[in-house]
């Protein structure tokens, strides 16, 4: 899993390369802090969600090819809202995956620049997909509405408000959820939806995978809570404790480590269960892909 | 003519404060961050644009009803621009049209995120114009296309991140065009192109209004510039010669006040040429726009 996920993210990383061709009339500035993010690393989980889904549903390579824009297309949304969560006005992070965060490189104006920049260009990659890989137009303005929709004031954007807005005042494991099914699942639902899409997706089969998508992105995002809390200082590439350090509340602080991994596992199971409910061409990536983020130990 | 943009500005503004629907579960403070700048005025230029382009080609009031929705994306677009353009990391302004920035009053963290959820939601509004106002499919991607490419890193926001670089290094007439080109014009240039293709434009067409949306988009900026320096302060609403209060360097600071008139006629004249070389159903209002423009005192 760990060497398909890998391929995944070489494959993502590549197409990310050359997503902002060269012969554009760019700022150089602009450009190198839009770069500086896209090619700062990370799991690339989101994409590989994307990629997945599409051949899950469709059974041949050729979905995998179409959905590339796509998967890199979530990926600049992911790398602006991290640009964006980590200047002064909101998590104020000097680092992030042990590089200076793009604000301390590139100043903050530039830093906020840059996420609007990277935003604006996620749109740009998904009619790409349709011009250039053979997606029909209605999945393609399709997949722009979900976009939209889990990135934005109800999705994403909102999770990130209510984290902020919340922060210290939150004391039930319910409004956690809400802002980790934000901030977190959202973009993964959005992920796994637009991968199905493009292969050919039932509404049924959106509906179950996006069933699938939500539980894995909470599971996930309690991992997160309860690596923080014991994992491996040097695997996990930040300081153990830091969300203790910051205050932080987080799922285990509120309801114990042992529930938390148990809801992690019920969570999991559910997810499983809905794609093995979804008659997919393909099922097993996605099975082992949930499987691997529970196990993970960074 | 002023009663026209006024009537354009009213059906604009009565969509805008539909346009994030009641039921949608957004953080309140979000939703009113939001809410505060998209109907703090303006002269809702843009939108006219829109409006205006998709009745000139088609010829037909139907025309209008189907591109405002696209109307209101642009609206959500500059509406971002300014909140993030006002930030203290960028231009640093405390009011806008005489009320406290964004920021000044939900604080910089929710001015940010208000800016990057309007931007989100301008692309949700446009797959809506094909769901339910009747604009085929096509042409809705191609309008989400052109708003990526208008409104990004080398369009609109490229402009900004020039703008922000060159302050006081900017020594020639053409730097200050390529900030104003892409930081003002390109903006409109996408809202007659998006008008222009819901009225079923022709290439040439689309050709013939990007030029003179160009032109339009430049004279605009020249001509505030001119304002900035000699108009009537109740009139403008911000102080006069605030820009050079600023140090900030303008057309008229790098040419003169006279070779600036001169620009805005030639702009406005070869802009109008266009048109008329088009060929529109009605090509009357984009001309009278042109006009007004260069006449306006504010």
């Amino acid at each position: 899993m760990r060497e398909y996920l890998k391929a995944c993210a070489e494959t993502t990383e590549a197409a990310l390369r050359f997503s902002l061709p060269a012969e554009w009339d760019i700022p150089a500035p602009l450009r190198e802090a839009m770069h500086y993010s896209l090619e700062a690393g990370g799991k690339r989980i989101r994409p590989a969600f994307v990629l997945s889904a599409a051949k899950a549903v469709r059974g041949s390579e050729s979905a995998w090819e179409a959905s590339l824009p796509v998967a890199c297309a979530v990926e600049f949304i992911h790398t602006y809202s991290l640009i964006h969560d980590d200047l002064p006005a909101m998590d104020d992070d000097d680092y992030r995956r042990g590089k200076l965060t793009n604000h301390k490189v590139f100043g903050e104006a530039m830093a906020i620049l840059a996420g609007d920049a990277l935003l604006t260009h996620a749109f740009r990659l998904i009619p790409q997909a349709a011009r250039r890989n053979g997606v029909p137009v209605e999945t393609a303005l399709a997949i722009v509405e979900d976009l939209a929709t889990y990135a934005g004031a109800s999705g994403m954007v909102g999770g990130q408000a209510a984290d902020m807005l919340g922060e210290q005042g939150i004391t039930t494991a319910e409004q956690l959820e809400y802002i980790h099914l934000h901030k977190t699942s959202d973009l993964i639902v959005f992920s796994v939806k637009a991968g199905a899409r493009i292969g050919g997706a039932t509404e049924k089969q959106l509906e179950l995978l996006s069933k699938y998508a939500r539980n894995i992105g909470l599971a996930f995002q309690i991992q997160d809570d309860i690596l923080d809390l014991i994992g491996d200082e040097g695997k996990l590439g930040k300081r153990i404790n830091s969300d203790v350090a910051q205050q932080k509340v987080t799922y285990p602080y509120l309801v114990g480590l042992d529930e938390s991994k148990a809801t992690v596992n019920r969570l999991t199971d559910e997810a499983k269960a809905a794609i093995l409910e979804a008659e997919l061409a393909e099922p097993e990536r996605l099975l082992q892909i949930a499987d691997y983020l529970v196990q993970r130990d960074h």
